[in-house]
């Protein structure tokens, strides 16, 4: 931590700061400019930085090293690759998860399943506990949404992942579910988090709509500090002043996160536009870009849905797509896993 | 509803459209204008309207029924007053919750009680669960610091708010605690959402950093919709590009509320800024923009305090500011409860 | 133009309205619902919804027709071609415009040209007359600048485009430019806006830090009013609480302009990230989603460059990257002009 | 500047630095701490800090010192008072703007002005010259309008301010008027500011929709720079996500910038919410933060006003907030000048 003091601070304000960060744990090296003086406080404590900046004489106190750790390149240089059952995401491997936007029925979902596994789909998404903003809203199976679920993938030999809400939930979801999703709105659900830190199985991690990058990575250092290593992040969209689309899906994100973090960065083009038609050219920027998977909402049937079938694409649309996605990665010399 | 096709719909889409509201049981009122024919929906059924904006020939949908009932002053004209033991919060009484962020020892809360009781604060508030960013924080002390909280209250004769964070949370406080604070990064945890609206005590309803007025109000419409009629919204700032204060405080939230919900809505100008030094002007301007009441951190010791020190007020202060409220509540016709 | 009114509305309240609208030269269409009246004004003239909306028992006014006319599909359903001097911008043709920020001296715009020319670069940029942030900073060369850049562009037989930042810079630029680049703080220059709407020289119209895109559209409908029906739209990132990118480049902004306007967009990333490594992938995100073109800072030596260095590619890397760029430009069925 | 370098920086790296920031023109000071080393960068030369972020080994770069200096209370430690003809703004004086938000014809300013002296208002606004988000509305009366203006405040002995959009206008508003206005979309109009600071005239200068704080005393030190030290600022609402108000008023915007810097700042309720009913709770709010000042629309008669009818007081809305006004100004030992 660097503690910038005033101009024209004087000796004693200086050496008042300095008692009190001794007084709190740290080391202070005082250096002396033509300015200002600069005071460097060493240390592994916990402060807020806001008690320094209070302090008579303070400028402005600057945090230079990072909230997060396991989260980091510098704790671990190499890319996250998460593995499961040999479908590979992260580290130039694309994972491709498709699925409708809630399970509706045994039908609904081995109708969608048959056509995605034909397309070399691996990864089946459908949601069972449904977060809705209105209290009049269908609000998903449950625990009937989860079996269906897993009995269709296993047919066609799928991965499932699908939105785990609660603490109490998570039992279920390690029976039926091979990676767990965290929801925009639970980003910073922490005891949720701690919980998801002690299982071991992957967690796919959305962006909280109002979530900075850095908030989104301390999220999953709270996974991973409970020692689950396997988190995938997600871009959703956030929300700004824009209201032709939904949200802004933040591409930017693929790059940034990448440069700072290990972990694999999936983007979910469907919530973040919340339209059908800005689906396609949204997944091949976030493609383009970099990005190490794809999370899309098909649905056998979209006019029937009862959950965003308005975000959802026609089976043979998502062909078409895959299709195309996959010729892009190979310009930029990724695979689809 | 309203459907607006685009100027130049063919009679055949027009039919369609009127075919596809009809099977989602609604009726439908066609109304040809020079430019532009409009169909009215008018039913009871939930329908996400971008279903019919993907129909061909159709321009844009326009929801003319508000999606909150019983939050609304259609519902209810007159002002909610929250009535707790005599101490009232809303209609023209101003509602004052003052504490430090966080419980953490009976001599900390009874030094800081008798200072408040001693000032005229009637709602004692202090952090036993605490949502932190960082895995390696300060977490609270759990129920302990719920008792404390509520024996400390008991001593003065003042009543009690803490945030509850899970469902299962919730019988512990209602052991302990007279108003249930719902934080920021819940109020769209709908199943906690949910079982509030089953408990009989008023519920303290954060706005999300991202949240808008209508979310929120949907938040508190699904605690009013499971029978739970105490509601206070609580303003406490909202997350723009702007970083000179942590948030920016939506005073303006204020009226917009007041015109169009019952319900008393207090701002929490500790939060909103982040700084001990603008908690004073952002507290004048809420009660002189019509608040129904403030939630302000105060802390006997704010230098030693284990969070949100940098955000506390003095006692002294405090009383200072308190006074200068009551006199500019005086100005606006309202008084402190 | 929809006015709903309150579902208790009087009749008395309805005609008033009713009255109204006539008065202000507007058909009023008459509908009951069952919960609702809804009154349909129709009519050319312009006005301030909110006047209505403030009469007895309205609920809500709706617009229905755009505000924009000249810049819609409905109004041109064909995509707009830029073409110069051969050069074509639009219709499947990606435009590539690369430069450095600042003409800083002959040497090194030839330097820089002589080596996007041999990449295959047709549009040369660079700043003449800077907006800059600070009263302290380089402020461009004025009509020096353009001199040079125009007897550079000549020498490779290229085109040119510079930003101009005054209706009295108008004369100056017509001498020396192609195409004339107007900069997000001038989006809603509107004086400036009518007076580009007056020459026959196409316009690169910059999306401002805080424009919608309906007000973006509607700067350049000011253009377009004008007679000059060659303007270009350029998102360069939009402000939003985000920090760790100078600003969010919006890719959604490319499918949905291209929904409803007939003009092309280009994307600008070298403004819109502020850093050299977030080019490359944020260039290959917009040509993906199907951008119009690109505009990139390339500067011979960014080590010395007067003005955004940290963002202005290495010629090397350019050459990598437009190699790239082309390959997915392929894929999609578009290709570089 | 302090450079922070990566943990793991070699020697070498650091050296690199140090002789590029001294070809640079600065003193370099190296700090060996236990993680980081620090190297302070001392001079007075502007330079980019991503040039040096971009450099090997390099975690960050932090300024130290503020880009702006006249507007800084380090410059000048005292409230700057304005003072035109008697009329004060700032230091414990609250200036009170009123007038419509156009001038329409001679009529309409003299009703209106006899009635805003009547209740002691002292400066007289109205534009002349309109900036219009559409080509096909009402543009202003140009000179005419300011005349009407001159003449008008003439014989009530009052103040005028009225907006300049260009350059070339300036000798006009020099002849008319006694404060001149920069709107919000002006606010980065580096030619127009840079002009206006060898004028002699105060100038108020709205913040820009999207304009940090910081950004906003940029463009004020634009001013300043030139000579002119007359600049009253003016917060008027920023952009976010919330779209139930037109814009966000940023009240804390008045204590930071008061904490910051010694210039006045105003408050403008009526651009900011765009809603009639709400400029009294916003103007309450403003004065009882501690604004500086108002500046509100009043036309003698909304209903048939050629511009924001709907978001301009009737007199006797006026003259009612007003007198509250006083009343709350008092409480906090202010005092309407």
């Amino acid at each position: 931590m660097l503690i910038v003091m005033q101009s024209h601070a004087s000796e004693e304000k200086i050496e008042k700061v300095v008692e009190f960060i001794k007084e709190k744990g740290f080391d202070a090296h005082v250096s002396t400019g033509e300015d200002h003086t600069v005071i460097g406080a060493v240390g592994r404590k916990i402060i807020d930085k806001r008690d320094i900046e209070l302090l008579d004489g303070v400028k402005e106190v600057i945090r230079i090293t990072s909230p997060y750790k396991l989260v980091s390149r510098v704790f671990k240089p190499d890319d996250t690759v998460i593995d499961i059952k040999g479908i590979k995401i992260g580290g130039g491997n694309i994972g491709m998860i498709a699925g409708p936007c809630s399970v509706e029925s045994y039908e609904q979902m081995d109708a969608t399943a048959q056509k995605l596994h034909s397309y070399g789909v691996k990864i089946l998404r459908g949601g069972a506990f449904k977060p809705r903003t209105s209290p009049y809203s269908f609000q998903g199976l449950g625990e009937e949404g989860l079996k269906i679920l897993r009995s269709v993938a296993d047919k066609y030999n799928m991965l499932v992942t699908s939105e785990v809400m609660e603490v109490n939930q998570i039992p279920l979801f390690l029976k039926y579910v091979d990676i767990l999703q965290v929801g925009a709105r639970n980003m910073q659900n922490f005891n949720l988090l701690t919980n998801l830190g002690e299982i071991r199985k992957p967690i796919l991690l959305k962006r909280g709509l109002s979530a900075t990058i850095e908030e989104w990575l301390m999220s999953a250092e709270y996974i991973m500090a409970g020692g689950n290593r396997e988190v995938i992040l997600c871009e959703r969209g956030i929300r700004t002043f824009e209201h032709m689309t939904r949200n802004t899906l933040d591409i930017s994100a693929i790059p940034v996160v990448q440069k700072i973090s290990h972990l694999p960065i999936m983007v979910d083009p469907s919530h973040a536009t919340g339209l059908r038609d800005k689906v396609a050219p949204m997944s091949k920027a976030a493609v383009a870009a970099g990005a190490d998977g794809l999370i899309i909402e098909v649905h056998n049937n979209p006019d029937t849905a009862l959950c965003d079938g308005a975000q959802s694409l026609y089976p043979e649309q998502f062909a078409d797509l895959f299709a195309e996605l996959k010729a892009l990665a190979e310009v930029i010399k990724k695979n689809f896993s």
